[in-house]
């Protein structure tokens, strides 16, 4: 098998994320997302709200992040993140998805791709915090795009959400105002419980 | 309304893209794929293909021109690539529904989207040619993966896909040769015509 092979190989196989399920639904859309289409969203986030980072971020590196961000779930699948229970053994599935995707590439590509995975997952750099807010706020725009819905079904209030996106401010002070005042308009709304 | 609600009125119009369906279908999945997923693997490629350029891409700009490369089908809808009527009015539908689309930004950001674009369209710059190369190496692969089933239903014959896949001479050759290699393969085995 050629170096070429390979990648292809690896490509063909993050195709499957594609059938990777969430429990969001897109805005205007009546399914659930999957988490390609959900990948793509984020670096549409990124490029519209980079600047609005308290810290200067390195776009590019956010990007590839973003890009990589949930390829793990092609074997280990989405985790919601209200479920207390699937999110236990959540990092253990992970690290296996990751040693049978990335082992497929060269020692070279592997490192790489696993290291951009392992960052995100770490968030410690400015890009990996700024990716993860980008992750947190995207559910919460879709949820009230459709009135609450999946919050209502989920039996998710306010509290959940608002830890949710805690980790927003430390990227944004702005951008987590704004997002706590949606927070607010949707219980004002009827969209989210209260408690 | 604010800076950050025209951004997110923006980004909320994004999401149709998560419903324009193109032609073709994602490996493993009897469905057809959408152009937001479709911009997701994109994004994919750049990383891993980055490399193969035979001259230097920023990978930076390479990622943003994928991401944005499909938003004003928001408006515009998919063209297939092999339909020649559709082609001929393509890019007045485009320009307008960019102008629709764009327009909802501040013109800073509006801009921002609009070069973008228009970057991708015009497939000058060494980026610019490196994601258009991309955007055509992925159905080849996808169409293969399905044993040519796309190919056959549309009767396309391996001289259209010749075609449409030598613009990545100009960007790798090691990428064009092997492309090529796998449009003789798919003819070898049945699932591409030979003329």
């Amino acid at each position: 098998m050629t170096d070429i092979d390979s990648r292809i190989g690896f490509l063909m196989e993050t195709e499957k994320l594609k059938s990777v399920l969430r429990r969001t639904q897109p805005a205007h859309l009546d399914r659930q997302e999957n988490s390609a289409e959900h990948s793509w969203s984020l670096a549409v986030m990124a490029i519209l709200f980079a600047d609005l980072a308290d810290e200067p971020v390195a776009l590019e590196k956010v990007l590839e992040l973003v890009a990589v961000h949930d390829l793990v779930e092609v074997h280990a699948g989405d985790t919601f993140c209200y479920d207390i229970a699937a999110n236990t053994d959540k990092a253990a599935r992970e690290q296996c998805a990751a040693d049978v995707l990335f082992g497929s590439l060269s020692p070279e590509q592997a490192i790489r791709f696993r290291s951009l995975w392992e960052e995100f997952e770490a968030a410690v750099t400015a890009e990996a915090r700024f990716a993860n807010a980008l992750d947190r706020l995207l559910p919460l725009l879709q949820h009230r795009a459709h009135r609450g819905a999946i919050w209502q079904a989920h039996g998710i209030a306010r509290p959940q959400v608002l830890n949710r996106i805690a980790p927003v401010a430390s990227i944004s002070k702005r951008l987590h105002a704004y997002a706590c005042g949606l927070v607010e308009e949707s219980v004002r709304s009827g969209w989210l419980a209260e408690n």
